[in-house]
């Protein structure tokens, strides 16, 4: 990643005048200073050279509690929304948030708005929840969103509209990538209208492929499930003579869940992500692979990130027209796609395969999180109240080197974290399967 | 069902004159006496009924050790096989068999039959497993079939050619209604030669449907797993406006872990399960029920066994020709055709809806044990032993009211036990589902 | 258990005359006829032996709901009240039963009354709880006790006045022994004031050791967790030279908990109960036991039920006095003793051993049930919602041959379920454990 | 942190002249260089002071496999030790380890020592353990360790006795400080002999208190488990008027546990942890605030560190000479002694209170990893072996600002890792619990 064209200023709606009603420590040791900063490289290499080149080193404000922030706590209204597809951890985004809110700042209206962004447009005439410590306390057991959520985007001046009408000051915008971009544009709106609202982006995304931010809250839960089934797919594979376990796991454009659970238990002897192609046909493709792993040991184990292969599913699409009218969605979905090409392959040959096809998303995204993202959760959504009432506005919370921090929408929102095909993760990967390069050529 | 006209005489192939190694109180006070037998319906008029006709009250062999066996353990060899689908305490069993018969009656030659009744088959070339209690030591921590398994008859001559060769005087098959039906085949078959073969069988069904048993192994986990999985489906109908969670269970032919799943959370709103007809169209139809249910409540959860709805697949079938290049694997799958008929209902109407379909069979049948079952298995696996020591054949370890019993296959095999729409079962699902009866007339 | 003594006869408080408003099929199908009864004991030559008497043969009354009710559901209110230890399955009972109230039989007024009977008495101005669904319907995810309880008794007299003053029709009462021995004495009161209210247990032990009571809730998940504490016991013990892991398991009067968590993953090697009695000292007691386990194979596991070895405990209080001082409470809990002893055994040999102490009591009693509970804690919630509103009282709701039932509070208080040492269970310890009677004599 | 002192040179045994068998890509690019290296101190005003200074900024060494190794695998002969306590993770690390050297590398001599360093030493005839893939490929799922541990030292020359007999070339060491600490005397005693064997530590320590490791494997695992019983604790506190949950967690030193796991759930009341002094007696005491906190709730939930509160433990000891008989082991446990001090200060008052103590330490350190710590695991074991491989000694892998690097021995052995009273953690923990200091002055 090229590090040194990232811009890391904050934005801020306002000067941070007043006191925070925080109490940490005697002599506030428990503040951060808004000069401490975590250098984004860690490479000695290059901040070596960065130096003698009389380059900056750039670096993130360090995310926490400010010693003066914008708002009046007391007059203060803010507004959460949750965002696009469910992930683990987004109620505790939610429960953390209010209650630093409530108990750290002593604000009082806390809203919550239904259902993504469609809460705030008056045509879905979806309520507002009254958030309060008692409303939040056990949300977190329960997995999903308490609020609700909702895809697509809704009409910018009818979001900002509501916020004006509702008053509020501070909007809380949980969601991925296309909820950051949304931020964006709401942020932009507002300072066209010169309104003093604060738009605070925590960054959700279960594949843990948003820019700039090392680990997303739900990421690590989605592991752990993801584990349970590669292990169930293992059991029918090993079950069956020439038994083969083919599971999708969620990774749109990066593979990292199909990576890191394929690390977990190391049963796993092919792993397919987007950010590495690989061939179906050829002495080194996947299904000659797979026969020459067959015939050696009598089972096999396939992990596919949703996102893998996808050039070759277009491809045969405008190729092979009869399959058209089969459906778009089936032929899009490798899961399936591959299960058909591997069963076709076999069934060619004349060889009796056992192939059990596991698709467990839906299951893993709205479970509840596990207490490693329910403690990451807990820094988020009070890290975001931090910043949110300092008057940072158009950021995200990140974790970044293993730290908290401050990275501005602009710096992440539209650029995305992949799998480097060249970096440990992959090889590590290459090592527990076993599986060289899929490709002819 | 009918008991009365049920075979309870458990066949043998010889008189049990060995006294058994079993060390079970000073007096034998821990041996089961062949004399005692457990009634097999406890409905209090019946059993006066029968006394007043001066009908004898059926009844069962009580399961457990014999104070005399027929088998010498130290000549003894024994065969064991799983076979068809996977279920969570398979390696339970197996364990509990072998630690029973090596350590309880000093049995040394104990084989594994690898890949179901295909291990018999000198074609396919499977090794035969030693098992000793330190190769099954560990082997219920992982899941799914230590021996493997695999589907379908094979032919019976060869399977006693093997059992011959091998000189085995006791097979163990594990395996559901297909099984216990190839048991007693292969019984025949044993007869024919005049060998002194035992056949012993333990009823594996997830489904819970083998008659004459009132609970079967791996059901208690299936029920636990499931309702992760409906939790999941809640959480994603909550989480949309109009959301719909769908979810399909196991159950071909009987539906008791939908319904059992469905009382544990008590959140799902429709279960379809294969012995309750309903209808798709129509007023009070699926359908028109589904959109009330939304319109009331703006989310949905419905939880459909597998074999539900069949004959609705097949009549759309016949009847519309158009289907049948979409390929008959998709029709005839309950979980995807109801995904396809909600998804168009609601499109037609306008309402957009946000429907998530789970199906995680593979997941939940290839699992370990949970503890309930794991104790329960392991006194399936040591009643299997004991009885099949005692020289007992053609029957299968059954559990009936509380108690672990002997019930001959021929009262077992070929019949399935069901949900009975008028029984306590089906009506607390209603309750607690609020469903009505899906059915237009 | 010697059941012809048993009394079955349910009490009612009034003939049942208001029709159902229940809709349990066309006909009525789903409601049970007061004449259905379950028979007692399936010992086949009992019941032979009772019809050639001519006696009769024992029965209870089948549980469910009753085609006419007692109670007018617009006018009757409720109130449950939850009694002693936690348990897992507390709040899914009064879940259950709310949702019955409320749903089935449209009863508005339910009242939780708060720390158990403490909450019926004014000098604690324990507030009561309105139980609605909205209120209850998340409450089985967390474990404890919605209501709170609290142990011993109060004064019987002040309970009937805080239920006349709130115009209590059914009192529910979920709780252990002593519980259900105070529901008496409420039920005498109240006949002796001439009040029409029912009386209804629930009976709460997560020892299993109710009379009468086949399986009581929260029993299943107590030994799921339990076998966790087992598994880490054995890795402690397999995880240093001559290790021994020690639990203390749950079960003051039986060892029902003890002996089937060791059946569970069958890598215990002593078990020790309340209702066998054991020596330490001697050639054939625990120690020499261990000591000669530890040569053989350098670990051992220990489960205690906390009831285990009592009468040696306070044989040795009287004898040794300078014990005295350091507190009853450690003289009086088997696990810490056994720690003490087993020590001490082999220091004095001078054998350097690592004995590992693991006491999980509090950490399985308050935890969320397990599915296999929640479904039985909805059968009996629902089913004493069924046989209050239909006029019964002084009863308890019971499982029995694998059927809910109706026992009369006469036949089952005072009385003990105990872990049979001559039956199938004790044996099945022995062999899993390969266990000797730990007896000199 | 005063990084500036810390030695980063990683001693080395030989130069790396044999050319690495492991193929990561065509040109190489998944080696890692020897001039990669990830800066310690990622502050950016500390990084700009030390340039400015014309001071180096610190750097560990990038962890990976390298192009050149120092040993010839096929003449390799490798053993691994697990010293001390349990931890969650042993055998992922042994697992990992044992399929690098074998299929990475093509080590066929790998050799496990039986319960730590005793396994050196002949006195205590512990047999060795081939270590094949075979072996190892199940038993992560076990927890424990494969190979048994032991505490305290072993005579050092004896050690290299045995380490020469067996002609082992690289000794993993898998322990906490102690063993780190034996790790730099064994390499010393290696080096006066002038042999050629690597020592490579991998950091254990469930505490997550080794200097210069940000994470430790097993510690995720522990929070999630220690969740649980906070979880039971506070179903405990909640189910009794007036209940007090009280949790003893690991962390003799530091109290990174108690910390992180209160911040999970998030209804912790108070958090007692070695690094933060505390008063029990005195207006801002721990009793007196208790007591105002069950006055305002009923209820409150305290987790206490293994090691908070030592010095008054130590103080009372003295003072109080009639505690001197009761034993030290009780007066030195915090947890005990709290449970004793609360009690009596409430009985003192009239106060009724139900405390519940739970101390779930052997559970969690015993139990499997989870899937976090198995991930972690396997990139720590490999790491290992791609060290000690290119000739790498006297070193620990550890985890620093979200890499895997080199830490020599030296930087890291004898000093500790502690939570910062002033830090992010702790200040978290006061907004969570929202408990004041305790401290009178």
């Amino acid at each position: 990643m090229d590090f040194d064209t990232i811009t890391t200023d904050i934005p801020i709606i306002g000067p941070a005048k007043v006191p925070s009603p925080l109490r940490l420590g005697e002599h506030g040791e428990g503040f951060v200073d808004e000069t401490e900063r975590v250098i984004i490289d860690v490479n000695s290499e290059n901040v070596t050279l960065a130096f003698e080149g009389n380059r900056p080193v750039p670096s993130f404000e360090k995310a926490g509690p400010r010693q003066r922030i914008y708002f009046d706590p007391s007059k203060l209204r803010c507004a959460l929304v949750t965002c696009g597809g469910l992930c683990p951890g987004l109620n505790d985004i939610i429960r953390a948030s209010v209650l630093e809110l409530y108990y750290g700042y002593g604000v009082r209206n806390i809203y919550g708005i239904r259902y993504g962004l469609q809460g705030f447009i008056p045509g879905y005439s979806h309520e507002v929840v009254d958030l309060t410590p008692e409303v939040v306390v056990n949300i977190a057991k329960k997995g999903g969103s308490f609020l609700g959520s909702s895809r697509g985007p809704q009409d910018v001046e009818q979001i900002i509209d509501c916020l004006e009408r509702m008053n509020i000051g501070v909007l809380f915008m949980i969601g991925g990538d296309g909820t950051l971009m949304a931020a964006s544009k709401i942020a932009d709106a507002i300072d066209q209208r010169g309104l003093k609202i604060s738009v605070m982006g925590i960054p959700k995304t279960i594949d843990n492929d948003i820019y700039m931010v090392s680990r997303s809250f739900g990421f690590d839960t989605a592991v752990d499930v993801a584990t349970t089934a590669i292990r169930a797919a293992h059991n029918e594979a090993e079950g069956y003579p020439d038994g083969i376990g083919l599971i999708k796991l969620m990774g749109r454009h990066s593979g990292f869940i199909a990576c890191t659970a394929s690390l977990s238990q190391q049963d796993v002897n092919f792993v397919l992500i987007p950010e590495v192609d690989f061939d179906l046909e050829g002495p080194k493709g996947l299904l000659a692979s797979l026969e020459r792993r067959l015939s050696a040991r009598r089972h096999a184990v396939i992990v596919a990130a949703e996102g893998a292969g996808q050039k070759m599913l277009e491809k045969m699409q405008k190729g092979e027209q009869q399959f058209d009218e089969s459906g778009n969605v089936r032929l899009h979905d490798i899961g399936l796609f591959l299960k058909d090409q591997i069963n076709q392959h076999f069934a060619k040959k004349g060889i009796h395969i056992s192939l059990k096809y596991i698709d467990p998303s839906y299951i893993i995204r709205s479970l509840p999180a596990n207490s490693n993202d329910q403690v990451f959760c807990s820094f988020l959504g009070r890290d975001a109240v931090h910043a949110a009432l300092a008057g940072k506005t158009r950021m995200l919370v990140s974790h970044w080197n293993n730290q908290f921090v401050h990275v501005p929408l602009s710096a992440s929102a539209g650029r995305r974290k992949k799998v480097n095909p060249d970096g440990r993760l992959w090889y590590s990967v290459l090592e527990a399967t076993g599986q060289n390069e899929l490709k002819n050529k």
